[in-house]
């Protein structure tokens, strides 16, 4: 009755990416990461709007905290972005991926960070894995076309 | 001031769903399922493409989860189900409530699983029932039509 | 080779800001709240539907929450906002943020609840901290003009 | 073959109590809120130790959170409560029970408090309330002493 | 200088646990299952001196749930005992694994049900594995003797 | 009524460490590293005694996650670290500060990894924090030690 098929099917996956291609589906099921940077763009001027004392500090607090310490800001951003990823959190995780990009991290070395986060984090974090490795394709082939037209 | 009235309020329910279906909406509120299953066989087979050997083998050894052991496979989807919910990942929820629907659980059945949920996950879980309530009426209206045409 | 900028780019947010008031935007980047309460209809009107003994009495619970008992109702949404936060629900906290902004919570006694749920939670909520804010200023607004016109 | 008893068994938990507290029981179950305060002091001047500018800014914007500001003092320790157990801290809530306790509140008003905790975080918090009640009787308990004798 | 070793070290956990074995430790690292027996009445006899309404109704709720209903209750318990585990609450584990072990189920089965956690909750879950087994031994200990004795 | 100092009481934690190091207090409030060790132990080998296939597979999957890939293994721990420290498991986080200070991390390093975790996950983390420096200080000290005698 019950067909167990799951992340397996190679095929049926393959297949599907084939009808989704083919069919020129009009809506595109993964936020461009475009949208999300202009939504933490509006909401982030919210934030700085806001005069409570204790939101602005924190903010300042949270930008110092990736800074060149006793570690470099670099590898830095690859905490950040595995600790977003554990804790689930979609905005999060693509703002540390697009500030690992721009680190200089390569595709193998996002993912291999990924990967810690998904055997700590487990199964649940399947979807937010989903949606990390999209927006690095779009992030990393945005930094292939600004470094061949420089 | 405040009018402290929530969820009882059946009246203002029933009339709100009443307008909402009168109005006929022009966006549907909440997400069809076809969208869920289109945006997860692109992220899966975004993953498929993936040369890490630790995330595939994580793919595998989920797969392998749900498959008959010393429980039955249609026990573990349950579980899968419930551990989904009060971790309270709606894409994760939907995925097992489509393998509980296929594995031929009834409607009052899964609401019972996810009454568990309810009481262990707590109100914050309320957002994430109404998500699994609406994917699975729609999922057994799926099953009752496909039935009926075979 | 990493330009370490974060939330402190007030010029740059700023500008941003300006961009997308000028651009007339065709998406609006945040959730307009009358979608939230439509959604929240819709589903609640499901549960409603439910026959599930458990499902309504863990509502009728939820409820009795919040009504005056030792506390006073108008602190315990307070409570329920800051609880909402930390687990990080954005429809929670719109429900919640509705409820204090109809408790008569001024802008800044929300923000400043907001504070203890940004420094109990971390970074991980500034994405919900953003949400909040924006539906806060709507439901602000929303309350202004129906003042005005009583 | 199962007896599905569970807390109802009010006669069953008060004979347990009996027997607990007439067995002189050489160990104490619940640790003794000074144990509490002994190692809390001793983590915090281990932290005041470390020569991280990071942390100990943290340090005073946690502070400074709970000081009067929009809201009162007073008030936010009863939002940092419901955060730190809806988290489901034992430590964070020992503080912050204790902090309600010197603030005035009353046993049915930290009650009243716990309970929005209860149904916002589900019966994955009982074990945390039971903690929380015992914490809570103890100073109750230390408060009354003192009044006394002073 | 690193020796990356971890948990695979079939050689060296044997031969820790002889060492343990053969040291006769005067402590017991794991709490004893009759321990948490205790603590657990006398928590829950606070909450039942408690004359908040909601903590009562809640109880009685949480208590309903894994009664028999469209899925028995003894299905439940293994969903009780899933949600416990992905939420990573020790005490709620060991009242799940008890009712379980209770409710008839076999070493393997429950190992089954754990090993579903393990995959959904990741690395992360894995200390709460280690408590989980322990205390499975010891109930399956307990059972057995008093299976005998009958 | 209320005195709202909390970690700022440098003078008061002073007095507080002050007393408990002259008290050469005869418990000691941090738990031993050692008892970690023997703990995690008896844990691991239960878990190997597990005939469950799918849990000794995960186990390895874990354990390759921090071997070098298109990361070093070496980084790989930091992450790990952190991602403990924001899941805020205190057994996990012990296992990772260990394995840090066995690849050669030093205390200023460490520090700055924990503030990371510390901004992402907020005051939540505290009594975590106190954990981990406490156990860093015991670790480099034992790191110390066994340098001077070989």
């Amino acid at each position: 009755m019950q067909s167990n098929h799951r992340y397996r099917t190679n095929e049926h996956d393959q297949a599907n990416r084939g009808l989704i291609e083919m069919a020129q589906c009009p809506r595109m099921p993964h936020r461009p990461f475009q949208q999300f940077r202009d939504d933490r763009a509006l909401g982030n001027a919210r934030i700085s709007d806001s005069k409570h004392l204790g939101i602005s500090r924190f903010m300042r607090l949270d930008s110092a905290a990736y800074e060149d310490g006793a570690l470099h800001g670099r590898t830095k951003e690859l905490l950040g972005l595995v600790a977003s990823a554990v804790l689930r959190c979609n905005d999060c995780i693509d703002y540390h991926v697009e500030q690992c990009v721009n680190a200089g991290y390569s595709k193998a070395e996002i993912e291999d960070a990924l990967n810690v986060a998904l055997v700590v984090g487990g199964s649940i974090f399947i979807p937010h894995l989903r949606h990390a490795l999209l927006s690095l394709d779009e992030l990393l082939e945005e930094r292939s076309r600004s470094t061949r037209t420089e």
